[in-house]
């Protein structure tokens, strides 16, 4: 049976989710891919660290290494931060690989690039994961709303500050014990900052923004407001009005011109992200034919993101035919 | 450039709309496809009716004239009822054209047998528009939770339902009330016995079923109740409780045996359906990776299903290459 060779950069929560759900889904997508999946080789940071991993994988800090794999045919990466991640996939597209990524802030930056050298290379690249976690809002606008042009979308995007808020509302609790419980849960980061500034949120409003319109804002012309500002006083205000707060990033487009911001936005019942509690993420899509419609899931967390890269996984390799990897070297002659 | 020959089969509301929709976006269409779309005729039943209609589009009442239309390459069949949309379709595949459907009682009986005739006749056959109306929920199975294996789905699926059973918390209507609201507003249909019976909901119930589990239930042993038995004291009280009454269409697989029923449920604020207010439709997916993620968006309606049956389309066009239609005649010596 034909081997699919991947490998894995990173093994922290997303890198072990995909890990999993491999080994977990094996029988699955040998049906649907008529193809075994191997985990040929795992890139992490810290070689002490002790892991679960099966001792005939490879497992190394030199990415080096992973370019070296004979016949490897794709790359799942769920590195934090903008490098070594960018150039590492940069590396593996010109080695004709396929890659899968999680990261969003990367991607946010260097996706344009990223999928134009891919283009040029003839290999594919899944990003479903760097948006909304397990949601599939990337391959719902890619794949099923290609006729319908997308005019706005609203989404509550980083599920740490939607947890808060929706704690501070539900169990009066100030925002440092929201944060607190939210750190507990592990649902906010060591360092929550970029939850809660906003930034996490424009950064996956940036690749939405690219994937609908074709192009993103300007950075810095973008408001970007996070929740720490929002009192207890003023959610007790506008719940006893019927009201909600919500962290929301929304983009349109008037003519020429993008409109994007990301801020704290108080909302009626009757609006499509008024519902959306806890740690959930959510986007309704307006578009000139269906109207509107709202996605929602998890935003996070380790099998609901490795759930959005193994989909990206076999959609490539189901259009794909499944080749010899062609190693771009030259043989020098005596 | 290439031509894509369509044709339609009814010109009601969603007809018009599959029309419309491809007139409005026809430059768009072809950038995607790198072909023309032509509606080359359209199926009528009343030749006596005004319709705006384009001079140069074939007009008939008669299917054979349909058929033998030279190089036609897909019909979308927006007909209601099992026939003769059944029948037209079956024909349809064995001249070797792809059709797109809407007509979710015809494809919730035959849908099984016509996708197996379809793959003999090397034809494709979209289904979106049968169930949701304009919420991808379909493909959104079909292609972006291949590897995921669903477990349970429960859906609203019918609009009028969700628009008697909202308009009778809301404004304190009686059921009758409530039901020639939904019909001055056009969302039901003239008889709407299957809407508020809760056969509308079971059908694309089992459409999923085929979809998801690969098979149906035993339609005699699905418990199907409607909402004609709710009464405002039943509402009053649950909402009083902070609940709200959901007539909710629901499957899931224990062992080798499928759990089906359709009827009015009781969810507390944190059911993932119970904020779905008026004519929305919503689909809550239950999977093995992603967990739980929710679709929701207009469940009918003239355009949002013409959204489904173009998206459809365009899937098929971009995968399949557009030949000359084998006619299936024999040349016969003398």
């Amino acid at each position: 049976m034909t081997v699919i060779k991947a490998a894995l950069l990173g093994f922290g929560t997303v890198g072990e989710g995909v890990y999993t759900a491999i080994q977990t889904h094996q029988t699955h997508l040998r049906c649907i891919l008529g193809a075994e999946v191997e985990i040929a080789a795992i890139l992490i940071r810290d070689s002490e660290k002790e892991r679960k991993i099966d001792a005939d994988i490879l497992v190394t800090t030199n990415f080096e290494d992973i370019l070296n794999i004979p016949d490897l045919h794709v790359i799942f990466e769920a590195i934090v931060g903008e490098e070594p991640g960018y150039t590492y996939l940069q590396q593996a597209i010109d080695r004709g690989l396929h890659v899968i990524t999680a990261n969003k802030v990367m991607f946010a930056k260097y996706g344009e690039y990223l999928i134009h050298r891919s283009r040029q290379k003839g290999v594919k690249i899944g990003f479903e994961a760097t948006t909304a976690g397990g949601v599939p809002i990337i391959r719902t606008i890619q794949q099923l709303l290609q006729v319908n042009q997308i005019t706005k979308i609203q989404g509550i995007l980083n599920g740490t500050s939607n947890f808060i808020l929706t704690e501070m509302r539900k169990r009066k609790l100030s925002f440092d014990e929201a944060l607190e419980l939210a750190q507990q849960k592990g649902y906010a980061e060591a360092d929550p900052t970029n939850d809660i500034n906003g930034k996490d949120a424009f950064c996956k409003l940036m690749i939405l923004s690219q994937l609908i319109f074709g192009e993103q804002p300007n950075w810095s012309e973008v408001g970007i407001d996070g929740i720490t500002s929002i009192t207890q006083e003023q959610i007790e205000h506008t719940e006893s009005l019927g009201q909600r707060y919500k962290h929301i990033a929304q983009i349109s487009k008037i003519g020429n011109s993008i409109h994007a911001t990301v801020k704290p936005i108080v909302v009626n019942s009757d609006h499509s992200l008024y519902s959306i509690e806890g740690v959930e993420n959510a986007i309704s899509i307006e578009a000139s034919l269906v109207g509107k419609i709202t996605l929602q899931g998890p935003g996070a967390g380790k099998l609901p993101t490795a759930s959005a890269m193994i989909e990206d996984f076999v959609d490539i390799f189901q259009k794909e035919p499944i080749h010899e990897r062609k190693l771009e070297y030259q043989v020098q002659g005596l």
